[in-house]
């Protein structure tokens, strides 16, 4: 199949799949402008750490296009507006950050007029999506050598190229065992509430004729109990410098289950999603999201009324679960501060 | 509130309340033949181990009562295909298969005509929905005493009153708790893929106007993480010999994690859900249940097309895992073999 465009640049805006109406329907939405981005990325048209990045790249450079023709002063005080409300999109991926901050120091340093500026941050919001895939496309390579021929491979939610700008992170690991020849089965957890499993793994590997197994998030521990899966990749939305995980709620049960059954537990994350600057998963903000998530499934409400709801979209795994980060740079077997502070060495 | 009544006897049939249906509609189904009372046993209209072992005992009554103007050599011969239909209904709890050989030695000892034998099996039926209640009375009173006052008590599925006769296993415990003045909060698992807790635990706690909180299945880990649950408490489909429990898909996940976090899990156990006959949980037989539960719920599917499933209902908690089974001769701490035979002496 032709490859999966997550979000793709169309002329003057950005088009991204709507992701909260797949599998059954496959529509682009338009995006203007910063806002348009900002609100994209809080209902999850757009969703996965590197995606959200890329989407945040590109809101910044439309805003940009937008205010083109007012003068610097003003340019200047709208971007600023815009960064502000892309950066409170959503509070726990780093990626998010990482890349306004990324646009943000770029147009620091650029001494233009807004429209030439505009034209820079576009290109780099190009670049930021092409170096996505390149970076998974490497991560994938590394990753394809610690999954054995004939292994069956459990994932948490879709870190599939739906969450990146192509081929995915540990759907690119997957991805590229299966292009170096190995036969590899991928067991979903279908991930409540957003069912991004049931939705958009499945829907991934099926195009693609990976095999492919559904499950519900509760059956994973009684799968591994009975010698059905040999290992777990999972994606991340950010990595503390300690190497504690912060991944779709749910990834921390799987890790301690993976632990206590000796299956190897590898995190799938390009160097953008690591943030130095925290020392522990602790410090890792986790967002909380809307009740009506849980009580149902889009319109679909089955829950009794006058429950109450928790919505934690993340949760933490402590640096000690992963057997490995699989980077752009190879694998960190045993992650520690020590060893990840060295991987942004030179 | 009026007392739930899963089942009921009215003049000459059963009655069933449709608990796939709930919590948007609330019906009873009449039910007249052991047939019938076997295709509501594995439709789920009735779940939980010991309202399972009620429905089969009116379902051996039922067929007796429509086989009772025949001769006594068909009247043995039908009943002889009503224990079979009915034995076949659901192989994991072990409440059907008890319930069905305490009605099948009542019959084997009974020297009358088959009208007199019906209104025997009638009466043990009505003798075993009562005791039902009974014992959950009895248990939830031993177990209300493990839990501390203001503590916060997660459960996974639902083993309240509506998979029971009354009163409930697990939340017969909270119950007995709450009535002994205690301040108790729940945390429900929605438990996927029928969704008996966002379904049926909320709705019987949101009835009672104690506390409720709805979770997805992979939200407990991070809550334990974070200190929201002080104890668990479950119910079972069968207990081996050596203290092996086999509950809801997605119990054992839970009882790992809170051995993780030193968090007690208790099972509520009534000694006719232990199976003496089978040394560890191993040898439980795990129903796999259709791929269109997991693939969605109901009539709504949302997973994408052409995914292989898994969908096991149960799973096995080893017993090293379990702080105490709560029966009604007590609390059963670190349960073992030996303790659990020493429970059928005398």
């Amino acid at each position: 199949m032709k490859n999966i465009e997550t979000l793709r640049w169309n002329e003057d805006h950005l088009e991204m799949i709507d992701q909260r109406i797949l599998p059954e329907n496959f529509e682009y939405i338009s995006y203007y402008t910063a806002k348009s981005v900002a609100d994209g990325i809080y209902s999850m048209v757009v969703r996965g750490a590197p995606a959200i990045g890329c989407a945040a790249a590109y809101g910044v450079a439309l805003e940009a296009l937008c205010l083109s023709k007012a003068n610097l002063e003003d340019f200047l005080v709208g971007m600023e507006v815009a960064f502000k409300i892309l950066l409170e999109s959503r509070p726990t991926a780093i990626n998010l950050f990482w890349a306004v901050d990324r646009m943000k120091n770029l147009m620091a340093e650029t001494n233009e007029e807004p429209e030439a500026i505009a034209l820079i941050l576009l290109k780099e919001a190009h670049k930021i999506l092409r170096e996505d895939i390149e970076i998974n496309k490497t991560m994938g390579s590394f990753g394809a050598e610690v999954l054995s021929n004939n292994s069956s491979v459990l994932t948490h939610c879709n870190a599939g190229a739906l969450a990146t700008a192509g081929h995915g992170t540990a759907l690119g690991v997957v991805r590229s065992a299966v292009e170096s020849g190995k036969s590899i089965s991928v067991i979903a957890d279908e991930t409540r509430p957003f069912l991004q499993g049931a939705r958009l793994t499945a829907w991934e590997m099926v195009q693609e004729k990976i095999p492919v197994t559904l499950i519900s998030d509760n059956m994973s521990g009684h799968l591994m109990k009975t010698g059905k899966v040999d290992a777990v990749v999972v994606g991340t939305d950010r990595v503390a410098g300690n190497g504690d995980v912060a991944n779709k709620i749910g990834t921390y049960m799987v890790a301690v289950l993976a632990k206590r059954h000796n299956i190897p537990f590898y995190v799938a994350c390009p160097l953008s999603t690591i943030d130095l600057s925290i020392s522990s998963g602790d410090e890792i903000p986790i967002e909380e999201r809307s009740a009506n998530e849980v009580t149902g499934f889009r319109d679909y409400q089955w829950a009794s009324k006058g429950v109450s709801v928790r919505n934690p979209a993340f949760d933490v795994t402590p640096a000690d679960l992963v057997t490995g980060l699989i980077t752009e740079k190879g694998v960190i077997f045993s992650p520690n501060a020590k060893k990840i502070s060295k991987l942004f060495e030179g």
